[in-house]
């Protein structure tokens, strides 16, 4: 299986302008959330771009993203309905073939030499299937995320064949039908925001966006119906992944990026200056 | 003298998206840099404002202000010709009048219960002439500030009048003719980024503009040359100011905002999670 093709979705409430925030890269550059998620993308081996975004938005994410403009393709979602409605949206940029999907409000920290999509495709490709990164999450977050059960692969330690997936869980539901053996007790695989997906994924969607008469669709519906119908596989990631869309949430990423980059020392340095002005202040004050 | 008007400047290169970037204001809120500079203006009891910007930025800055939208004018500076320029661009809004001016580019903390904006039209008032906030600074950091030279008024602890002003000036330079007598040793009075003007400073930058034949103009040589025509004091501020144009002053500006606001706690145990989690990747790698 080869991946040529990456949809990263933009067009979420509160998420618009999350792509034009500057940040600096690990690699002490300053870019936009946009760049680097493109970068991702890039050093995945990928170079056909899908951004789907809310009319009126490209114009700015055209401007932020110049230099790899020929490389990109603008799909507007009209309205928003949804994270898996918004993935709908690509199909026709996608057509027949497998492709990665981001999603462009979470920021991604490799612990490791290849990027984090880089790995996940190369995975993918090697599985033939559908495949969607995991990080095994603190009961306590799964409001804030989708989350899968299912079982190891018996030959593997970080890839679980998914059986059921589930947006944003109450615990008790969880319990009941997320526990996946094997994991820490309290914890659960929770989605780290990076899919390889099949198009099989744009049938089960467009039958649920049918049905939804009109309300939103989650992405996790579709791939709870993949689950059913073809290989479908998670792989637990370690690394770090940051949800900019949250409170501080670009400040957290921001200091992830520079304390695991190239300015560790200078930002730590920064950071005790803050620390010493602001007791500072208040003796002065 | 009172004060009407206020003019944002943000055309500057490298400058042009910064009042885009979002972050959390001390309240706790989520805001654009755009709106909290806005909200700082209003603090001070001013409703008039005009930005002046790139063509082609107003429809973002427009949509990101949306809910000020009644109290802004916008104005072009149609080439990056300098931060002088860009404040003449404005003559035609501010007519007749001082004006309060703010760069795009500083976010302010104020140690006192009023804002920075608003302690420094009272004072421009109530001493009907010109005033810049200034803050007493290291002369490594010379190279990133315009200066100035004068003498303290004798009834007054934190008012100067500005005899000279220097931008980014050597310290050979500084050392010969900005020497503040009271001042301590190896400090300056560099500028904060907020000034009160007298309408006078557009027939000063005309002139200045007409005979730098198409190359840029500093505000600081306009205000060198007020210093020469008409009472010009400058307020020694003790509160913070962070650059956001320089590289990670957002993510500075965001932690002193924090520490200085009613989510320090929130923060400071970020902060030890992010310190916590480097190290434990670090021992895990």
């Amino acid at each position: 299986m080869v991946v040529t093709k990456a949809v990263i979705t933009a067009a979420g409430k509160g998420q618009r302008n999350l792509p034009l925030q500057n940040l600096i890269d690990s690699d002490g550059v300053e870019k936009s959330v946009l760049t680097i998620l493109i970068e991702e993308v890039l050093r995945a081996g990928i170079d056909e771009i899908c951004l789907v975004v809310r009319p009126g938005d490209e114009q700015a994410y055209a401007s932020e993203a110049a230099s790899h403009l020929s490389r990109l393709v603008f799909v507007h979602q009209q309205e928003p309905l949804g994270h898996g409605h918004a993935v709908y949206c690509a199909r026709d940029f996608v057509g027949e073939q497998p492709f990665l999907h981001l999603v462009g409000d979470h920021l991604y920290v490799s612990r490791s030499e290849a990027g984090c999509a880089e790995r996940l495709v190369r995975i993918a490709s090697a599985e033939a299937c559908a495949v969607s990164t995991v990080h095994a999450t603190r009961e306590h977050l799964l409001p804030y995320y989708g989350a899968i059960g299912g079982h190891r692969l018996r030959e593997r330690t970080d890839l679980y064949r998914v059986e059921t997936v589930l947006e944003k869980p109450t615990p008790t539901l969880a319990e009941q039908r997320l526990i996946v053996p094997g994991l820490r007790a309290g914890h659960y695989l929770c989605f780290f925001g990076m899919h390889v997906l099949t198009p099989t994924i744009f049938a089960l969607l467009e039958q649920r966006i049918a049905t939804a008469g009109g309300n939103g669709v989650t992405l996790a519906e579709g791939l709870a119906d993949l689950a059913q119908r073809e290989q479908y596989l998670a792989l637990n990631m370690h690394d770090l992944r940051y949800d900019i869309g949250v409170k501080y949430g670009l400040m957290t990423a921001q200091i992830a990026l520079a304390l695991n980059g190239s300015d560790r020392d200078i930002v730590l340095a920064r950071l005790l200056d803050l620390l010493a002005e602001r007791e500072l202040g208040r003796t002065a004050g």
